[in-house]
C-alpha cells in the first residue's frame, strides 16, 4: 500500500473544490468506468462541477454502463480546481491526456494497481483492494460523512443511488471475474451486499457482460480449440489463430480475446499458450495455473510479465513459432 | 414459502435429538452435497451421531468437496432419532432410500425448491433463497444461539468451522452461477462474506469448479459450434449433437452439457435449443434468455418445463427433428 493521504482526507480535499475533472486509463475496463462514473456522478450530487475526460470511444462491451458524464472536449473545464485519476497511477497508461491532467491546480490519485512511487500530489493506492470501484465505495461513504457533518438537509447515505450502486457493483463484478479471482475478499462480497440493497439489477449486468458473446467469437473459438493441442502429458495446451481461420469464421483477431483462459482451464493444464499471426510476426500469449512461470519462459524470446500471466512476440511464421514455443515450454518443465 | 415450522423450530428439534440421518435428491449437486455435508458436520460437533445417506457415488465434478460423512451403508443407523431431507422436498427425487427416510421417528425437510404442500412432519421451504447452503447457514446459526443457551464451554460461532463455510460457499456458488443468476440476494453475498472470514480457499474451490474442464468436453463442444446455426434474424440458435460427432471427438454425451448455455449466451439470441441424439430418438433441451417461453414450444411435442428452461423427446432422426423444432419455434414467434 503507498499513500500520502488517506480517503478521508482525500474526501475533504474534494469536498472543499469545486471543478473536478477525472482521468483513467486508455482502453478503459469495467473498473475505470464504474469508478469514474460513480465518482464523477456523487460529485455532481454536491453541486460540483465535474466531467470524466477520456480520449477515445468507450469499448462496446461496457457501453451499456454509466457513460453520460463522459467526455472528449478538452475544453470542458478550464482553470479547474482538482484533476483526479482513478485505476491508474502513471502518467504512461493515459499520455494522450496528461497535460490536461497537469493543469488541474491539484492531483489526486486513488487506484488499486501496484505501480511505482506514488502519482499526484495526494494519492491512495491500495493494490490488496480487489477493484479500485471498492476504494470509490469507501471515498463515497467518507464523502457522505462529510456532507452529513455539514448540512441538515443531506443525510448519511443519499450519495449512492441505483446508477451509483450499478456502475461500482459492475466494476467489482468485471474485476473479480464474477467474484472468482483470488483477489475477492470478504470484504468485496460485504460492498457487494450493500450495493445490491440499491436495487442493483445484476441479471441484467451479468447478461450483459456474460451472456452477449459474438456468434463469431464462437466461432473462431471453437475453430481454436479444435486444432488445440495438448502436450507433456495434458500438462501444457497449445493454440493458435491465423488469418486464415478468422476469414473463414467471418471474426476478426479481438474475436479471439478470452482463448487463453479456455485453454488454461482444461482440466490438468498447467501451461496454456496462445499464438496470434499479426502480419509477420506471431504475439504469444501464455497463462500458468497453479506453479509454473510463464515470465521465464517469454524472457527467452525477449518478452516479459507475471509469473502467471506473460507473453512475447517472435518474428517468424506461424508454424515455426509453434515449434520454438513448444520446445521452450518443454525446457521449462 | 411454505413452512410448518421456524428454523429455530427446527433447531430446537435436532438440538435434541441423538441419530440424524441425513438425505438430499439424486444425482445430488453442490448445493445438495454442500448443505448435508455442513449439517451433518455441525451435528456431530454437537455430539450428534450422524451421517449422509446416498445412494450413489459423489459426482465427479464435485467430488473435491467435504465427502468424508457421505455414506452408501443404509445400516448405518438403525432406529434413528430424525431424517432431514436437504435441498429435496420430495419422494420421487430420491426414490431408493424413500423407505429408510420413513423409517425415522420425526421426518424434517429444508429446501429451496418450489415443490408441492409441504414434506415431513416439521419443513421450512423457502423458493426466495437462491441456494438451500443459505439456509442451513441460517439453521445452523439458529443451532448456535441454542447451544449458546445452554452450555457455558461452546460459545456461539463454534459451529462453522472452515470445512463447513468451504461447503456452505461452494453450495451458494454452484447454485447461483457464480453469483450471476437472478436469484442472487444481497443476502447472499452477506452470507458469503460471512463465510470468506473463516478463510474459504475460494481461489482453489473456484479452479476447481470452473477451470478444470475436460479437452473432450471442449472439443465436442466445439464441434457442436461449429455446426451451430443463427435463425430469425440472429434471435435464435440451434445447435445438435450425433454419436458420430462424439466419437470423433472421443468424448461422451455428458461432455455436452453446458453447451444449451452457450448457444443462449450469444449475442441477440433469444431463443436457444440444442439436440441430442440418444438411440432411435433426439432429446431437445431449450432456452429462453427474457421474453420467451419455451415450455410452450416444448408442449407442441409434449414436453415440458419452465417458461425459460424446457425440454421434449421427438422420436425420430435428427435431421427430421432439427426441422420440426424450428417450424416450431417459428410459429412462437
Amino acid at each position: 500500500m503507498k499513500n500520502n493521504a488517506s480517503l478521508k482526507e482525500i474526501a475533504g480535499i474534494l469536498k472543499t473544490a469545486q471543478t473536478i475533472l477525472i482521468f483513467t486509463h486508455t482502453n478503459p475496463d469495467g473498473d475505470a468506468l464504474g469508478s469514474a462514473a460513480a465518482l464523477c456522478r456523487v460529485l455532481r450530487k454536491m453541486g460540483k462541477t465535474s466531467w470524466i475526460l477520456m480520449d477515445e470511444e468507450v469499448p462496446e462491451y461496457i457501453s451499456f454502463m454509466d457513460t453520460e458524464l463522459v467526455t472528449r472536449d478538452k475544453d470542458c473545464l478550464k482553470e479547474h480546481d482538482i484533476s483526479i485519476c482513478v485505476d491508474c497511477g502513471e502518467y504512461s497508461r493515459f499520455p494522450a491526456l496528461a497535460d490536461k491532467f497537469d493543469e488541474g491546480k491539484l492531483h489526486l490519485c486513488v487506484d488499486h494497481h501496484a505501480t511505482g512511487d506514488g502519482f499526484g500530489d495526494h494519492y491512495y493506492i491500495d493494490p490488496s483492494e480487489a477493484a479500485t470501484c471498492q476504494l470509490i465505495y469507501k471515498l463515497i461513504k467518507e464523502l457522505e460523512a462529510e456532507v452529513a457533518e455539514s448540512s441538515e438537509d443531506v443525510c448519511e447515505g443519499t450519495l449512492i443511488d441505483l446508477t451509483v450502486a450499478e456502475s461500482l457493483y459492475t466494476g467489482i463484478n468485471t474485476d473479480t471475474g464474477s467474484f472468482q479471482y483470488s483477489n475477492t475478499t470478504a470484504d468485496t462480497h460485504a460492498i457487494a451486499a450493500d450495493l445490491m440493497n440499491y436495487g442493483v439489477d445484476h441479471t441484467a449486468i451479468n447478461v450483459k457482460l456474460y451472456q452477449t458473446i459474438p456468434m463469431t467469437k464462437l466461432k473462431i473459438q471453437a475453430a481454436i480449440l479444435q486444432r488445440a493441442e495438448l502436450l507433456f502429458g495434458g500438462k501444457v495446451a497449445v493454440g493458435y489463430v491465423t488469418g486464415q481461420m478468422l476469414e473463414e469464421a467471418g471474426a476478426v483477431l479481438d474475436d479471439a480475446e478470452g482463448t487463453i483462459d479456455m485453454l488454461r482451464n482444461i482440466e490438468g493444464v498447467e501451461i496454456a499458450a496462445f499464438l496470434k499471426e499479426k502480419g509477420e510476426a506471431v504475439k504469444v500469449s501464455m497463462r500458468a495455473k497453479s506453479f509454473a512461470n510463464v515470465a521465464e519462459i517469454a524472457s527467452v524470446f525477449g518478452g516479459g510479465g507475471h509469473v502467471k500471466a506473460a507473453g512475447c512476440t517472435l518474428e517468424m511464421g506461424m508454424d515455426e513459432a509453434l515449434d520454438a514455443i513448444k520446445k521452450a515450454i518443454g525446457e521449462h518443465f
